[in-house]
């Protein structure tokens, strides 16, 4: 098809698909004249996959770039899920909390609190995982802020937390090692969070409006 | 104490202090002089409390201006804790999904699919909550991406958040109707999110190493 069909198959346009290309987002088309390429199904779906992860995934072109070339260089499933995980945006870093911000008694107490949850957990994840760098840097802010914050209660979050993975892994475990199936996985990893999220605030609501209910003298 | 220590108290320049000020976050300190204000606990608790949200939270400027009027106009707890909710960014929104990219049939499936979605869970929330129509988007994209989609999953993530926001609740619960613990609400349903999400992502990090050993062929 012509870049203009692509354009319509996918609702990206066309300037859009060409910076994908630039950025080397997007593969080639087959040229058919000095000027014109054609393209086939691989693009729509690239480029869907490139929409999903920078809208719906909130990643920046740089990392959705980090993330296909992850995909394209898959291996074998696990070292995909693993790569994919890691080259995904962590939603905590030091930076983020600002390190002018130092506070090695907090920084510690954040530490073996994130240790203890690991060991708690039986998690078998490396001290030098960006996962845990955020959560220690995200427990070390709570601790500052005295919010009503127990580590004890940490471990309830990470049960559910726990379960919710399972149900993302279960699809991903599905998949052999073809690059269409680590698309699937991409999309399974970045997106389960923001759907969460959404779930969780409706949830919320839900709940929010229940109590309102249940003693309507609160008004 | 002095702008200089508050700045050392919670690690916030005093240029950014000022700045609050300027926007309208934080109160005025009391003047003990022409040039010299004199700020107190209250105003350390609000400072880390910007921090919090512009940091770990991940909000702008004029989303936490919304979110702090709302702590500083708290009627009841219940009213906060929705306000406090709606104030907040949402991960997903149709603008974020591009509304060039219009697909009235994918949108109708998806509004569809989250309709189905709540009277499942027996969830009551309005139409009109922006959660409902960020997960709206996101169904419609991930129905768009031809991705491994299947509605009746929703479900078993629903309930997860479900369970999730019963624990963000239980600790909101406790909460009587004084704006510094609507401040602990806000810290609450802020940043459970992104601990949340780092959570999950330790958790499929464990899963990941787990499968790879119980087949080291897939090596």
């Amino acid at each position: 098809m012509k870049i203009s069909e692509l354009s319509r198959r996918t609702g990206v346009p066309v300037a859009s698909i060409k910076y994908f290309r630039r950025e080397g987002l997007l593969p080639a088309g087959r040229a058919t004249a000095a000027t014109l390429a054609e393209y086939g199904e691989e693009h729509v779906q690239r480029l869907r996959l490139i929409k999903a992860l920078t809208t719906l995934g909130g990643l920046s072109i740089a990392a959705t770039r980090d993330v296909l070339a992850t995909v394209d260089q898959a291996e074998n499933t696990d070292k995909t899920l693993e790569a994919i995980s890691y080259a995904l945006p962590v939603p905590v870093t030091a930076a983020s909390a600002g390190d002018a911000d130092r506070d090695a008694a907090a920084e510690s107490a954040a530490a073996a609190d994130v240790m203890d949850l690991i060991a708690a957990m039986d998690w078998q994840v490396p001290g030098t995982s960006p996962h845990v760098r955020g959560l220690t840097t995200a427990l070390r802010e709570l601790r500052r802020l005295d919010a009503d914050y127990r580590p004890e209660r940490l471990v309830a979050y990470a049960e559910l937390a726990h379960s919710i993975a399972r149900l993302d892994l279960e699809r991903a475990a599905a998949f052999d090692d073809s690059p269409a199936l680590a698309e699937q996985a991409v999309i399974v990893l970045a997106l389960s969070g923001p759907m969460l999220e959404l779930l969780r605030r409706l949830a919320q609501e839900d709940q929010v409006r229940r109590r309102g209910a249940d003693h309507p003298d609160a008004e």
